[in-house]
């Protein structure tokens, strides 16, 4: 059974003001739920529609009924499983390896989709500026499938942040060199833009390699790649040879 | 002014079945629509909220009210411009040069994203199962953003066609060999699997060369890449030396 006050609680948790006042986040899916109990997030309620996660306490789960779930869950297909997990306090930015770097990173299925290519390969934070995309909006959690459990993310002021840094700064631009024929070092920062403009100009001064993936088609008229499937190209060029 | 016959068209043909009947498709956005009409795409006809596309002719251009768009796209937020092609004659499979084949690609998003892949790296043709999602369903068009325009996308019988091709076959395999260090040919077929299962069983006696993204985390807990994201990556390592 699930209250009143429970529902409300829950579908306001899709908005970014209610989960930052209540310092709660949304996650639904037995994979996506499973790799968050592994992980160091913290558990504040899980509801299942069906005997599911035996190790999660009884204080902890309500098992609900099918149309209650359909109440509560964001999803178009609710899956068997949702839960409410405490959003982990920020901690300071880890200044070593790889780095990606958001700038304004809009649409949520591309910052899951960039999240999971950070887990794979073995990016462990990732800098947002404050513009992007929340990283605990429901639609993110769904498309880290999990990742978000191992991959740290910090909204700052990326300007700030870039002018400061002491690691060599890579940025994504059309006119960038060939990716392919660059020496890439295995500790930096990568730069990616935003989904129709690109990076900002207020943060290309701060970058000093410019990098592109070169255009093979024949025409020219391909725009752009997406942001995540050229994310998950760069990251390969940076690590294929580590 | 939409007549309710046109609404009835417009509006069956996000069905493949009703597609497979009149032999048209829809496109929708400013892009998509000018991408197509700069090819060998046959507009049937064209309806518009505003004064765009002036060397289409009047009388294949119909002036709708914002309110008729609402109720002739698929969108859930209309563009100003909306379109119906008509579905050219499927032409014989082009045997050179780096061939992808999707066996059951669910996923309409992952497919346009795919044949947007193909157009930015100079793959002309596209092999898809008899299961994969149909080419013309809006979604696929819509995040194709135009690139269908380049890549000729074939569907047939995927068992029968890579067991009597002359070229290499290259498949992917979680279990494969380290794509980073593999010598790969310019002319080959690469075949991609399913979201959920990857590559058919009945498949893999056909693919002789079994390649795999290494997974660079620490955990090994990151299940898989996206297709779409391992597509760009197995696209960019094909194409990178050449």
């Amino acid at each position: 059974m699930v209250s009143k006050n429970q529902i409300k609680l829950i579908t306001s948790l899709q908005h970014k003001k209610y989960r930052n006042e209540e310092q709660l986040f949304l996650a639904e899916g037995v994979k996506v739920i499973q790799e968050l109990l592994l992980s160091n997030f913290v558990l504040e309620h899980l509801f299942v529609t069906e005997d599911i996660f035996p190790k999660v306490t009884t204080s902890q789960k309500t098992m609900i009924k099918e149309q209650d779930m359909k109440r509560i869950s964001a999803l178009s297909s609710p899956s068997s499983c949702l839960a409410l997990f405490k959003i982990p306090k920020e901690t300071n930015v880890e200044n070593s390896g790889l780095i990606v770097a958001l700038d304004d990173i809009r649409d949520p299925g591309n910052l899951g989709t960039i999240i999971r290519l950070c887990d794979w390969f073995g990016v462990k934070q990732l800098i947002c500026s404050k513009e992007t995309v929340d990283s605990y909006n429901p639609k993110v959690i769904q498309s880290t499938m999990g990742s978000i459990a191992r991959v740290k993310v910090n909204y700052l002021d990326l300007e700030e942040y870039l002018s400061k840094s002491q690691l060599p700064v890579f940025g994504t631009f059309m006119d960038g060199k060939n990716v392919y024929k660059e020496t890439l070092p295995t500790e930096g920062i990568l730069v990616l833009g935003n989904e129709a403009n690109g990076i900002s100009a207020v943060l290309e001064k701060s970058i000093k390699n410019r990098i592109a993936i070169p255009r093979f088609g024949d025409l020219q008229q391909t725009e752009s790649l997406n942001v995540a499937t050229a994310t998950a190209i760069f990251l390969s060029e940076f690590k294929r040879n580590s």
